[in-house]
């Protein structure tokens, strides 16, 4: 992660930033500053709020590594925002200004609100690390003017995209602005009720505005909308201490893991409507897995384990940082998957260096029509220090392993590891907080023969779920975790049709996954075949496979339904390999798999 | 077929007619015979042409069934229309008057010639049934003004839904106007050069601007609009005896039937772009499968088998006819399905009374936003008779089978059948011709152990394809065809992930299914697996069908992916009865499969 974080700091934020003067979205608000008419301006609707999310992974990314350079791009950026806001604090570039339609005026699909969140979001970002300057007083102008246009009394509306709620519950706790808090349980609670105009062809499920979120089964519609509407009911109800909203998302959570997740931690499987698919809807070729619900399934496991200090969350996190967050962007830092499949059927053809419009094809794109993913994935990298680790009363828990250094409840720990490549972690005692202390590490769900020695004491076997050791600690202690990463079978529920009598490979946290780049000339990958008598072994970061292939009766028939059961003669055993699915694609076009059949 | 074509004519077509009253698409030529401006004209800029497909059907019925009230229906229609008819022959209410956007200046999307080719259509209709009345000349005029608009030295352009193509073949032969001819081939070979401006989200295989005809290798992109292109292009390769252009077609038709058409003879996979999926990418569940490209599928397949006598064009269009067209409306004509999908996962919310989005929820519906299929199955059950028999030099051949009434190439026939309910065909020579002449009747593909007995004599088994009598005929003779109709099982290729490890069951002609309805109370139609040990039996027009249940280890597991292998607890056998597939979601709303998992 250390790796690409770097990779994040180094290309992405860059290669972020000249996409959005090339295609003018910066421009946008030197003409709103300059007062200029802008009847075609360039971008959607809520090309505004990839600048701020561009801004949000500088602004975690200066505190992650200072540096001059980068301090100064953020800080003339913020000046060009800041140029564009209104008097009264509303800053827009597609509404409310000459050329362009009046403030409010499409509520459905025009953003604003959820542009105005994630401006309140780098906001916050900001402050939270240490800094209370312009863009801080930018997003909190937002904020005011958003409450007195929106508050009880005001407009009785709510945004097409959820992101408002989280936006303003995050600042409102760390402005100390109770008043933020307030605004969001309004959004919450108005949300469900139909206000929002439906488009032809969507439905107000879409927009999650069919049932009330506190009324609602399992999370449904446009994921990433979904998600984000959650994260921000969840908050909601943890700071009001409201139980039936708290309880009404974990039962969204729970259904939607159970019936609705892909192995790889991915959500929403509609291309249609960028949206979930019915319980057991998950098939692999069409999966849809944006990168963005990646992200907003982050953020809300994220807030669950906070209020509630269960290992699940951190699990789901893991695999959701490892196989989706991971997956999107290239080992460059420059090119980024927006659909994250797990079957290509197709072999993609080269992006270029155009707008693609959406990298469904196997290959990453530099950049999209829409292009929410890359400035996602970077704000995600810039602030994943923030997933490692959590504190409370009792001490400290260690969540996500990488190498590093964790300092928080009064802990100094440096983390010595090869994760996941390797299963050891080493945990060093620098400095170790006063009195009794618990440190606990996570045993992940897929880890039931796991390890943990403290000090020079024996190994200990340990159960999925928290290993804790409560101690007095001191500086020089060490704890050692050993999590075995042999490659496994992973079998699916038998529910899930698009992938009926499969199986996948997974090592550690890792998805792994079958390139046609990895077969042997002349053979399809749609003729492969697990052989699952014999366990995978592991080869390089990935692992080899026994398999067989089906050599078919005819080359092909003329109409793919018959009267005779197929039965293939199948070839001798071959060796294949596995590699990570996060670096698919990585190694020019090819078709791939993650379930393999099952040959016997 | 003859109840439901009666249907079709006492019901829906005053159905279609009602709602498009109702919506205002009548009116809308009102308007611009009035000139009056209409800025906010209602419907989507394709309604005028639901109009036209319902005077096409209009103009059939009155040929099958002679009607004065209808007729007089029809006339004031074809006034309406006529009036909103420009001096030079353009006619379309969404562009080219006060208020609307110039002609043409939106062919990617404005489906303004698509709109076009349908009135064409509906001329031809009327002038195929022995008129050559106002309809006709208003269709002719239209034509003409395409042609001087579009023709050598015009608009270099086409049209981003195809159908004109058919229409100007279509009109050309039948009013013997080369011209028109020759403007279908100027678009067929202008297509495939990305001139149409792609939308976003969309490409240009969207609209089969990718490639040109005589270069693709498969159907691909928006079905309907791949489906009316490549018939269009095959009336232009045989008009024009262009054997490149005939041979791209027949290799497009092959590979799709092959490897992109679902059991029902549905095609389309993708509910994105309501369009083609890759090969072997045929999920039961998200099977798109508009009512729309079945037709399109039987408009294409008929003009291969006019183009060559081949049997296996009869045979997709009888399983499109049975398995999709069939299943569009409901038994009273009055709803309809727009996706006809293999699989329902959750039962359906009745529809009412409104415009539907799709009817993608397993009803029904009077109409939907965008009503394209309930026109289209109008105006081909009015038209079905033709698609009965064909003629040629050596004789008569009976292609589809239903009782009523053949009169071609001199003879006249009796058919007296039950099927698909029963096998048996009984055909009676009422006239013959003089001479020795050929009769022949097409042995369905499904029909291994088909019989034939000619006049007194034994019956004889006759292979799939072609059974011939060939002799004089005379009044009184009488052959008598036995297809077997015992329910059988049909196994997927393995290549197909979506339907892996599963068998569905068919009859005669039919696809069946198996609906929650007839599922013991408490059993989800996840968990039933057939057992294809006993062979289903014949049962009502369906079957029954040994079962087993799977039988949970836990009510549900906390994520659909685990270390152990699934293995179920099954429950003793059951017996249940699947219904056709054309007649689901007749009873209420229910869960529905046509592809079973198999247990053993």
């Amino acid at each position: 992660w250390g790796r690409r974080q770097a990779i994040n700091s180094a290309a992405t934020l860059e290669h972020c930033l000249q996409w959005m003067e090339r295609l003018g979205w910066l421009e946008n608000f030197d003409r709103v500053a300059r007062g200029e008419a802008a009847p075609s301006r360039p971008g959607w609707q809520f090309s505004d709020s990839e600048v701020y999310k561009l801004l949000e992974a500088m602004a975690w990314d200066l505190a992650r590594t200072p540096d001059a350079g980068l301090e100064a791009t953020f800080d003339a950026l913020v000046d060009r925002i800041g140029a564009a806001q209104d008097d009264d604090g509303y800053l827009n570039t597609a509404f409310g200004h000459p050329g362009r339609p009046p403030r409010w005026s499409d509520l459905a699909m025009g953003h604003e609100l959820y542009n105005a969140g994630h401006l309140i979001q780098a906001g916050v970002a900001r402050f939270r690390t240490g800094h209370d300057d312009r863009l801080v007083e930018i997003a909190r102008r937002a904020a005011d003017q958003i409450c007195e246009e929106f508050g009880e009394g005001g407009l009785d509306a709510v945004c097409g995209h959820p992101e408002i709620e989280v936006a303003l519950v995050e600042s409102g706790r760390a402005l100390g602005e109770r008043r933020y808090l307030e605004q969001a349980r309004l959004f919450i609670d108005r949300r469900g009720r139909g206000t929002l105009p439906v488009r032809p062809l969507l439905s107000a499920e879409y927009f999650q505005d069919d049932v009330p979120v506190r009324e609602a089964a399992v999370l449904r519609g446009h994921a990433v909308r979904a998600l984000y509407l959650t994260a921000g009911a969840l908050d909601v109800a943890v700071e009001t201490d409201d139980d039936e909203l708290f309880d009404a998302v974990t039962r969204q959570w729970e259904h939607t893991v159970a019936r609705r997740t892909y192995l790889t931690g991915g959500m929403g499987s509609r291309h249609q409507d960028e949206g979930f698919g019915d319980d057991w809807e998950l098939p692999a070729d069409r999966a849809y897995c944006e990168t963005c619900a990646g992200v907003g399934s982050i953020m809300l496991a994220w807030r669950l384990y906070l209020a509630t200090g269960e290992v699940r969350y951190a699990d789901l996190i893991e695999r959701t940082l490892f196989n989706v967050v991971a997956t999107s962007p290239s080992a460059d830092g420059t090119t980024f998957f927006y659909a994250n499949p797990l079957q290509q059927r197709e072999p993609g053809a080269p992006a270029g260096d155009g707008v693609n419009r959406r990298a469904e094809g196997g290959i990453r794109a530099p950049w999209f029509d829409v292009s929410c993913c890359p400035t996602n994935v970077a704000r995600t990298l810039a602030s994943l220090g923030s997933y490692v680790a959590s504190v409370d009363t009792e001490g400290l828990a260690l969540l996500q392993y990488a190498a590093g250094e964790v300092r928080a409840g009064g802990f100094v720990l440096r983390i010595d590891t090869a994760y996941p490549a390797e299963g050891i972690v080493r945990v060093h005692v620098v400095e170790a907080p006063d009195g009794v202390r618990r440190l606990r590490l996570r045993i992940p769900s897929w880890a039931p023969d796991a390890s943990l020695r403290v000090g020079d004491g024996d190994p200990m076997p340990v159960e999925p779920g928290w290993a804790d050791v409560t101690r007095r600690f001191a500086a020089g202690d060490r704890v050692v975790l050993e999590l075995p990463t042999s490659p496994r079978f992973t079998w699916p529920d038998p529910r899930i049709d698009g992938v009926r009598d499969t199986v996948a490979v997974e090592r550690g946290p890792l998805v792994l996954c079958l390139e046609s780049t990895d077969l042997p000339d002349g053979i399809s990958l749609d003729d492969v075949r697990a052989v699952t008598s014999s366990a995978p072994v592991a080869h390089g970061d990935g692992a080899r496979l026994t398999a067989t292939v089906d050599a078919r009766e005819t080359v092909d028939g003329a109409f793919p339904y018959g009267s005779r059961r197929p039965s293939a003669t199948r070839t001798a055993p071959l060796d294949l390999a596995l590699v990570p699915y996060h670096r698919w694609a990585e190694r020019g076009p090819a078709t791939m798999r993650v379930f393999l059949p099952v040959g016997e």
